[in-house]
C-alpha cells in the first residue's frame, strides 16, 4: 500500500489502471496507441505501464494525451503465447505481467488489463493476488452481442476452470450480479443457467443442484433467477448473465466466434460476387460499418477474471487500439465502482447450505 | 421382412423412405410439399407415409408428382412438441411417429424421416428400432455450415445423450466417419475431438482417454484423427467431423444458431437504416440470397440419429418444404449407399480395449 515516488504523475486525482504493454500479438505499440486512445476520451485515467522501459518511453512520448498521466515500470522479461503457464508461474518474476499484477496486488491499482497469455495470466493472478475469501473457483466473465437494451450478455466461466460443482455455479452467479451491475449498470440482473433443455430426462445432477442454490440466493442478492436456459439465449434477450462451467462456457463462445467470422467472411464474398453486388456494397457501406461495430468482437472483448483481491481484464491477444481501450474503459468503470470490494461482501453474505435451498417461489428467506 | 400389399407403389424400383408426415410445427401440408419437392427431383424416392389417412390423402392427391410413389399408412395419433417423451413411450403405439419407425424396424424402408419432437422421437427409436451390437449411446449428427468443400462440418453427438465416456466418443467417431462418408462422400473424414485447447493444463480426463482410444482406431477405420479442436473449428476447414458429448454439442450448436440469427436480423436492420442503405438492399437482393442459402439451417438441418438399427432423419420441428426435402435427400442418399450395415460392421470391427490403446505414430496397430 505504499505510494511510489512516480506513482502520483498516474494516480493524482485519477483512477489508476495497472497496464501488461507486452505480450499482445500486435506488441507495446498496440497498447500505448489503445490507452492513448482512452486518455484521450477519459481525463480521469491514470496508468502504470508495464514493460521494458527503452522501448514504452519513446512511444509514450510520442502521444501527447499520455504526457502527464502515465508512468512506466521497468520489466525486462515478457510471457510470450507459447509459453506453459507452469512454467511462467516458477520463471515469470521479472515479466510486465508479473510487474502489472504487483500493482494491484500492492494497492496501487485495483484493475490490471493484459492482452497476454491467457492461461498464464490467469494461473498468474491466482497465485499473486489470491481467491476472494470463500471463493473455490475463479471465473472469467466474458462479453456476448446480445438483443439486450445493453447490447450483450455476460457468460461466465468463459475458461478459467474447466469444472464447476453447484457450489461454484452459484458464486458464479453471485460474481456475474455484481459484475453486471457495477460493470454496466444493470440494476437488477437476469440471471440464467445453461442447460440443454428443460425437459425432464435432460439435465446433469449438478445444475438441477446449482437452481436450487441459485433460487435460494436470488432475493438476498437481488437478481432476478430466470432458471434454465439454452444455448440460443447467449445472443438472446432472456437473460443478461448467464452460468456455466468453463469447458462448456469456452466452447459455446469459440463456436459462436467462429460462426460470426464465417458469416462475415461469406458477406464479404457476396459483396464481391458481380458488378451490381460491389455497387450495392458501397451504397451500404456505413450500414455494414454500424454492424460491424455492434457485433465487433474487439468492442465487447473484455474478458475479466472474478473471484480474485482485484480484478484483471484480459483483451484479446490479438487487440488492436480499439480493442485495448475498449478493455481499459471496462477496467476504469469496474475501478470507479469500487467492484472488487462489493463483489467480496456479496460472496461472503452468501447462503450456502444446501439444506436450506428451496425455490423461488418460498417466501420465507431472505 | 413381409411386403405389404400396398409397397409395391412405393417400392417398385425404388429406395423407400419412411415420413412420419405429423407432428412438425408447420403441420402435414408441409411435408407432403416438402416431399413433393423431393419427388419432382429425383424419380427414384418412393414414400411410406404415416399420418391421418383423411388429411394426407387429400394433400397427396393434389400433387402429380406424388401420383405413383406414395402410400399412405394410416395412424390416428399425434405426438406433439409438448408430449413428455416417457409418457410417449408409454401411450404412443397409435401415433405416425411410431408408425413411420415400424416400417423401418419391420424392413420396408431403412431410413426414418420425421419433424416431431426430438426428445419422444429419440426414445422411441432406441425403443423400437434398438442399438447397434457394441453400441452404448445412440448420438445426433449434426450438419454446420463450414469452410469444408463440402460446405458444413458434422458435430455428433448434438444432444441425445449428455454424458459420453472415452468409449462412447471413440464410437462416435466411427459413426462420424461413415456418416461422412456414405452420407456426404467425404471418402477419409478428418475427425477432430472437441476440447478447451491444447495446452497441458487444460481438459478433462476422459477427453485425454477418448484421444489414445480414437487414435489406436483412426487406421483400421480408415480416418484422419487431427486431434484435438475448439469450438472455432466447428465452422472452420480444420476437419469434417468434430466429436463430443451431448451436452457441450447441443450448447455449442444453439450457440452458433443464435448468433447467426441475430447476425441475420441485424443486417436487416441495417440495410433499413436509411433510404441509401434499402437502395443498396435491393442491388445486393442475389448476393444476400445466396448467403443466405448458404447458411440457411433449413439446408443442412439434417439431425440425424446413429447407432440403430436402422437411420432416422430428424427434421427442424419448424422446417419448411425446402427443409423437409433437404431431409429426405439425406434420407436417400443413406439408404441407397447401405449406410446402417456399414456402419454396424465398422463399429463391431473396432479395437476397445483400452490397454492396448497407442499414439497414433504406432505403426503396430491394424
Amino acid at each position: 500500500m505504499t505510494a511510489h515516488p512516480d506513482h502520483n504523475k498516474a494516480g493524482a486525482g485519477r483512477t489508476v489502471i495497472s497496464v501488461d504493454a507486452m505480450g499482445g500479438d500486435m506488441g507495446p505499440a498496440t497498447v500505448v496507441a489503445g490507452i492513448a486512445k482512452s486518455a484521450r476520451k477519459n481525463p480521469r485515467i491514470g496508468f502504470i505501464l508495464h514493460g521494458r522501459k527503452a522501448e514504452l518511453e519513446p512511444l509514450v512520448a510520442k502521444r501527447k494525451y499520455l504526457s502527464d498521466c502515465v508512468v512506466i515500470r521497468d520489466a525486462p522479461d515478457v510471457v510470450s503465447m507459447e509459453d506453459k503457464p507452469s512454467h511462467v508461474i516458477r520463471h515469470g518474476k521479472d515479466t510486465s505481467m508479473w510487474s502489472a499484477l504487483e500493482s494491484v496486488r500492492n494497492g496501487e491499482a485495483t484493475v490490471c488489463v493484459s492482452c497476454g497469455n491467457t492461461g498464464a495470466l490467469m494461473m498468474m493472478s491466482t497465485l499473486r493476488l489470491r481467491r476472494l475469501p470463500g471463493i473455490y473457483r475463479p471465473a472469467i466473465a466474458v462479453m456476448w452481442p446480445s438483443r439486450n437494451p445493453q447490447g450483450f450478455n455476460v457468460l461466465l466461466d468463459g475458461g478459467a476452470d474447466i469444472r464447476a460443482d453447484a457450489k461454484d455455479l452459484m458464486q458464479y452467479a453471485l460474481m456475474g450480479t455484481s459484475y453486471a451491475r457495477n460493470g454496466f449498470g444493470v440494476v437488477r440482473p437476469r440471471i440464467g443457467l445453461l442447460n440443454v433443455g428443460t425437459e425432464e430426462h435432460k439435465g446433469r445432477s449438478e445444475l438441477k443442484e446449482a437452481y436450487d442454490l441459485i433460487s435460494a440466493n436470488a432475493r438476498t442478492a437481488d437478481f432476478d433467477f430466470v432458471g434454465f436456459v439454452e444455448g440460443r439465449d447467449l445472443p438472446g434477450d432472456t437473460c443478461d448473465v448467464i452460468i456455466t462451467d468453463g469447458f462448456t462456457g469456452n466452447v459455446a463462445l469459440k463456436t459462436g466466434e467462429g460462426t460470426a467470422t464465417l458469416i462475415a467472411e461469406l458477406l464479404r464474398e457476396a459483396f464481391k460476387y458481380s458488378p451490381l453486388s460491389r455497387l450495392a456494397s458501397l451504397l451500404a457501406y456505413t450500414s455494414l460499418q454500424r454492424l460491424k461495430k455492434r457485433i465487433d468482437p474487439r468492442q465487447v472483448n473484455g474478458g475479466v477474471f472474478l473471484g480474485l483481491n482485484g480484478t484483471v481484464v484480459k483483451s484479446h491477444g490479438a487487440a488492436d487500439a480499439t480493442g485495448v481501450s475498449a478493455a481499459v474503459r471496462l477496467a476504469f468503470q469496474l475501478a470507479e465502482t469500487g467492484f472488487s470490494e462489493k463483489l467480496a461482501a456479496r460472496v461472503a453474505s452468501a447462503s450456502l447450505p444446501t439444506q436450506d435451498a428451496d425455490t423461488e417461489e418460498d417466501g420465507g428467506k431472505i
